[in-house]
């Protein structure tokens, strides 16, 4: 199926306009046309190889929303019309421990991501949502809740599992103490989790103008964590931390600011090492937990959530031609807080 | 009551006798005569002030095994006589979550640490076990199972429990695959508490002496870590690794070396940074697990364990006389696997 999208075609390039050919339906697939996608930090550094293994071209893209078109022959719990999403992975070996158990996240044989992967024939490689359609095996699309924004949607299949899975699986729950560090993208949604989950949620930031979005998103406490003692008067606080910033800094810091048992979230993709002093690790029986996004049934629950809560994200909503400009601005933390691509345009 | 013991004056001296006195037998008192006490090397880091808050003078030691001599009117459960063990603290507030779930170590208030802590009355120091006798609170002492030797069981309370309750944390258990990293007084004790539980144990080590060692510990592989691609071929093997090293390590070798969802257990106080970098731990949803030694029902599950498994230490036996000797071999690591101090010998 010949689709039209975005595509970098070296690491240095801008993206530009490119045509590519879909797989054809297959019995267990969805051919979804595509509304919107969201552009995730993670689509600049794979545009660009900065992770080392990118091939091109590359087109990137997974906050996907959009409508399916068709199905085939064994799919029978969408229809055409219904308003569904795709995330950062379309499919998985689906037999190891890891897929059993909804991790299809870490597939033990590995997932595939939605770009930047290889179908499972091998060869062709997985283009993203940048482009008017995609075709995705059943499993891996979710469905929409109805009066959720679809564009505002977008970045839930992204920047939203990746803060609602770890902050599960620490606990989150009434009357929990969160703090949530770097509130951008991951940060603005990990915001607005915590605090549909009942918790107490304070932002650690660096700059006195994010002190009014911080409470608009649902914070109550906002902390300059760049004035003297600020950290220290915060020690052992907090059952929880989302750290979502996505360059080296040092988290020792972070790590006294949590309770005895409590846990440091790590989501943000940092390629630099990171420095922890091992003293408040071991004194307080700390963990620091890494997490990426999150798997098939988590992700469902997150929309389903989201749409009982009537959570979607803050964006800036783009015509395709604006993309290299998006990215520009995204590096340099001038968007609030995601911006989203207007694919029907394409 | 008078108390003959070592102790440190300065940071920069060596240990020398020293003749203290110990609080008068309270109601909820257990006086015991302390037969051995291990040196471990969180006593040195002490006695010369490394972390930064001892002192002076310092007592040290925290692997005590004794006799109960007398008991205060309020307890029960123990009797003159009766083969008891004192481990790295010996009191806590006992009414925060954190006492009443049985993680007294990690106290909300503070634990009161064997030595280097105050008591009750807030300025008397507490004196540790390198000493002809101690004054516990009842809670905080613990039986010593029939059959393991006293002398050889005194590392338990400290290089024993700090290895065995984060391995039980981590759900460790027959068929697991655990790998140790350091094979000193808490890796030796890791990894025949590891083979205990059921347990394939690898040891990771640069040293390839320490092989025959290891597989007499129970390991049943072992692997040169500074070797080329000796640890990328271990790639997602285990599901937990114990690193007990206590200098400054790059730890991402090891976080590759786990399944995803593994668990990097620290337990080795290394004053400098750490550095690690996040993809690994982000893309294996894995997590790095800081761990003091453990609760009192812990300590005394462990003790039990032990009896019933017969696991003690690998120990030299020293008079008090050679403590500033051991100390120094044992920064050498030139010891297998514990100097024991024979207080009997005060």
């Amino acid at each position: 199926m010949q689709t039209r999208g975005y595509a970098a075609q070296a690491p240095d390039q801008p993206l530009a306009p490119f045509t590519f050919e879909r797989r054809a339906l297959g019995d267990r697939d969805v051919q979804v046309t595509i509304d919107f996608c969201g552009i995730c930090h993670s689509d600049i550094h794979f545009a660009r190889n900065e992770w080392g293994f990118t091939s091109y071209p590359c087109v990137p893209g997974h906050e996907i929303i959009g409508r399916v078109v068709s199905t085939g022959k064994s799919v029978r719990r969408l229809e055409p019309g219904q308003r569904v999403g795709v995330g950062c992975f379309v499919n998985s070996c689906g037999h190891c421990g890891r897929c059993r158990s909804g991790h299809e996240n870490y597939c033990e044989t590995g997932v595939t991501m939605t770009y930047g992967s290889m179908e499972a024939d091998g060869i062709t490689p997985t283009f993203g949502g940048y482009a008017t359609q995609i075709v995705v095996d059943d499993h891996f699309v979710f469905t929409l809740p109805d009066g959720l924004d679809a564009a505002r949607s977008a970045p839930l299949l992204c920047a939203g599992i990746t803060t609602y899975t770890p902050m599960r699986e620490a606990g989150i729950t009434e009357g929990s103490r969160v703090a949530v560090m770097g509130l951008g993208g991951l940060g603005h949604m990990g915001v607005k989790l915590a605090a549909s989950f009942g918790a107490e949620v304070t932002v650690l930031s660096r700059s006195p103008n994010k002190e009014e979005d911080a409470r608009k998103l649902g914070a109550t406490e906002f902390v300059l964590t760049n004035t003297a003692g600020a950290l220290e008067a915060l020690a052992g606080r907090y059952d929880a931390i989302l750290d979502t910033i996505s360059a080296r800094h040092d988290i020792t810091g972070a790590l006294n600011c949590l309770k005895a048992g409590g846990t440091l979230m790590l989501v943000g993709a940092a390629p630099e090492p990171l420095e922890f002093n091992a003293i408040p690790l071991l004194f307080g029986g700390r963990r620091i937990v890494g997490s990426l996004v999150g798997g098939v049934p988590d992700t469902q629950a997150m929309l389903d959530h989201c749409g009982h809560h009537g959570i979607v994200s803050d964006i800036e909503l783009i015509p395709p031609e604006e993309i290299n400009t998006a990215y520009e601005r995204t590096l340099k933390g001038d968007v609030k807080y995601r911006f989203v691509i207007d694919c029907t345009k394409l």
